[in-house]
């Protein structure tokens, strides 16, 4: 027996979450607050399933869309769920302002985890009564694709929230990570950042196209990371392991480090640069096309890794 | 018709390269001044020639094996070939007394590529005759999964050097990218190293342990880097494309860039609690068979990422 769980939002996100947790058997009560979103959320989820059935990540559609129901009343969606996804418009007013309504809405036991991406659960948490029950559960999309989940506390969450919602995580499939305390940008997006500042960096000062360190990841570096983190890559780049791997390449890593102390904003003009190359590749009119390719092929990748994963071991 | 390929040093390195080059049809002639070197050179190729046919990634691995030949004689290895990829030991004195060799022994139109990964070809080419003909072609290991190359030209590096080598490594699979000029890391290891400083900080810092972080990447960030660079990742994850996503989201990137302008070197006890970490996964005397499975998983990738092209797109 699995118990029903909510979602609030039901815009890209919200469906995302829809999916992650009917998929593992539970009921759903997608919540929205908007009669449009919900007049067609289900034909998006109904689309997404029926994609994910021919990759043969699930088995029946069908059964799995049966058990998401919308509902546009708050109180009834919540009433005697145990976990809420909120995944509503990211600005701090509207966060306050649902979490709010779901503090006093939902029973004293129920966990409100946040899909917020950058905001911290301490900026909309602060005054709630329940505000222990409150978390940021973050992921990555589409969820159902992609199962990162970074969960962060906000400095008043219990710490049992923490570890009931890992377990409902690992549970539904998705890869949790405990984030010890708030920090701007949580990992996932401070390593993107990372990465993506020095990509800028070498663009604007001519090294490389943007093209080409796109190749560099999507043909070089992307591929290991895709069953691999990075602490794991380097351990077997070494004879020695990372300790090798560190004495051998941490001074070339800490003079990467040292030319990138004065860090420049990514500039209009640079962004610019950037978005005129990606448009000869993909027209505005075609970007929606384009995430469609996109999930299809994180379909496949995963239809991949699953069993890979099986064949060959994690 | 294709040319024979002369490939300077039978390690682990030279030995992929010599998988790629006679992969493609070209005649290899595998050189090292190392006898042992030499007498075991060809077990190891045929063993993941072997790995690759397994893999439906080449349909006859003998055939493969049968266009590699090992050579202990540097004149008669280099003789009447157009192209050279020097894999030895990374070292200034090596590289440059090798690179010597090679342009003394070699003919005037043959092009040099050293596989150096961080040593730039002008710490070891400046006072050669035929300096305008070498280049770095920096590949991954190992590069017959792995397809990118860096190409980085010398200062004095002729431009149809550059060219030619480019056309060379498409025509034999790889994926070459262009580095205007020389830059401490090239691209590939900038890139890697501004997330593994990231990695690193967050882990010194307590927000995460080691294997959290690694399955941010391997869990997350990872799965679309394995396909499309961060540049085409960021052009969807905004309704406008990228200057959308630079204006939503540039300013949480400047800020983590701004929280790291004061580097610090990756402390010995640091390295030495993530060794720990690492070392309860896979043992030191693991290694070596982690290492197997990597490449494992690299060529399941690799066929699936083959398959998904063409049923997909790119």
């Amino acid at each position: 027996m699995t118990s029903p769980i909510a979602v609030v939002g039901a815009g890209l996100v919200g469906a995302g979450w829809a999916i992650v947790f009917a998929r593992a058997g539970h009921d759903v009560r997608l919540y929205d607050g908007d009669e449009k979103i919900r007049a067609t959320a289900l034909d998006g989820i109904r689309a997404n399933l029926e994609g994910l059935q021919s990759f043969d990540l699930i088995n029946d559609a069908g059964a799995v869309a049966d058990r998401i129901a919308v509902h546009g009343d708050l109180a009834s969606a919540v009433a005697g769920v145990s976990y809420v996804q909120e995944s509503v418009f990211e600005t701090i007013p509207v966060k306050h302002e649902v979490t709010q309504q779901l503090d006093e809405a939902c029973s004293s036991e129920t966990v409100i985890g946040s899909s917020s991406s950058g905001i911290p659960a301490s900026a909309f948490t602060e005054n709630l009564k329940g505000r222990s029950r409150c978390l940021i559960a973050h992921p990555v999309n589409p969820p159902y694709l992609v199962p990162l989940v970074e969960l962060v506390p906000a400095p008043w969450t219990h710490s049992g929230v923490i570890d009931s919602t890992f377990e409902l995580m690992e549970s539904v499939g998705q890869s949790p990570i405990r984030i010890d305390r708030e920090v701007e940008g949580f990992v996932l997006n401070r390593l993107q950042g990372a990465l993506l500042n020095e990509a800028w960096a070498l663009f604007e000062e001519g090294y490389a196209s943007a093209g080409d360190i796109d190749k560099t990841v999507s043909e070089g570096l992307g591929l290991r990371w895709s069953f691999m983190g990075p602490f794991q890559t380097i351990d077997l780049n070494a004879p020695g392991g990372v300790s090798d791997y560190a004495a051998r390449l941490s001074p070339l890593y800490h003079a990467v480090a040292e030319s990138r102390t004065d860090p420049q904003r990514w500039s209009d003009a640079l962004v610019a640069c950037v978005e005129h190359e990606r448009r000869q590749h993909v027209s505005a009119e075609g970007l929606k096309d384009r995430r469609e390719w996109r999930d299809r092929r994180l379909m496949a990748l995963a239809a991949h890794k699953a069993k890979a994963s099986k064949k060959l071991g994690d």
